[in-house]
């Protein structure tokens, strides 16, 4: 089976406005599985971890779907320069949002683990990583929706606050670890889940610069530094 | 400053070729860094850490001279089919490949943070992923150059043997870190490197599945299974 097809003698925006609709649809969707995936750890709801891991499925599909009409479009029509770089940078972005998704289910599978572990007292630095993450992510895909690239480049700067975040926890549960090993089951979770959440924000960076890129034609890739903590994984 | 430059009529083939021969110097770069990083994992050896450090710095170049040439070529030609899976598919392998240079240096930074943590004895289960990880990434790159989707093919199916062995560490190491607290830093150290590696192998799945499409335009992700560990990160 062929991801290529022949699409009809579609109008070449017409298609883009598809190809924009299904990464608005997936936006949504990789957005609404990292709320729900923090809600089910915040109020420890078993029912809407499952939720989330049920719910990736919906992400992959839309990731392969994008790919699919990206192609039909550069193979049957000639984009130029803006329009290129839209086709291009919607197909890197939904690889990030497919991303999202994954860690969703990663943050959802680590819940269901914590509720078969001792209990473990709240790390507040979880729910503001969270918090940091949700909005980081939100703001890239606004000022992808707006192609505003203004916008898009403020959001970078808001990761060295997560990546602060992770690794004083990481310093924090080690602590924990040391003093008491019957914490580090239920440490180690916790800690798995922040790195998630700091991948989510790395990822919400990268779709903010990939917005630049679709709107100035400028990269400012690799000089913002992908930071790894302590801990980078 | 525009990654699109008019580059002057080239011949089309001459493009690919150029564009072909860049991803073929970043696969030797990233597997390079890779194998340097086990190596001074395995030897202990600060200054082969470092070196692997630099060493990032060109593969990062070298992800931003390939996206540039590739919409260089989609703007300026008309590829069709085969010619255009192999550009979207060669910016996507690039991108993984850079990934591969962050993990690589993870695994370096890890390696320095170790020297200065008490001791802890050798986890053969490493050396074991090291092994397995970088022989998926040299053959998923020996499949793009060979255009081969059959050899490719069989890389995916490797990766189950990593995610085991990283589980069956995380297991391992776990219990290390309850039996003696003075172990949970270089555990945890240790753990990271194992789950940078087990981030390798994915990736090395991911460029496999990219030269399937790349060579016979049919998709296979997502039927694999992007398998999550326990600390599934």
């Amino acid at each position: 089976m062929s991801r290529i097809e022949s699409g009809g003698p579609r109008h070449f925006h017409e298609e883009l406005t598809r190809l924009k609709g299904l990464l608005l649809e997936m936006s949504g969707e990789a957005e609404a599985l990292v709320r729900l995936s923090v809600d089910s750890l915040l109020e420890q709801d078993l029912a809407k971890a499952q939720e989330v891991i049920d719910g990736d499925d919906r992400v992959d599909e839309l990731e392969l779907e994008i790919d699919r009409v990206a192609h039909e479009i550069l193979a049957l029509q000639q984009p130029m320069a803006g329009d290129l770089r839209f086709i291009t940078m919607t197909m890197k972005i939904s690889n990030d949002l497919e991303r999202v998704g994954d860690h969703s289910v990663n943050i959802a599978r680590a819940v269901q683990r914590l509720a078969d572990l001792p209990p473990f007292g709240r790390a507040p630095e979880v729910a503001e990583m969270a918090s940091l993450a949700i909005a980081m992510l939100s703001d890239a895909l606004d000022s992808f929706v707006r192609g505003d690239a203004q916008a898009a480049g403020e959001i970078g700067p808001r990761d060295d606050r997560v990546d602060h975040l992770y690794n004083s926890m990481f310093r924090v549960l080690l602590t924990h670890m040391m003093e008491d090993p019957r914490r580090i089951g239920p440490a180690m979770t916790t800690l798995l889940i922040s790195k998630n959440l700091e991948r989510i924000a790395d990822l919400a960076t990268n779709v903010a610069e990939d917005v630049i890129f679709m709107v100035e034609g400028r990269v400012i890739k690799h000089g913002t530094g992908r930071s790894s903590g302590p801990a980078g994984g």
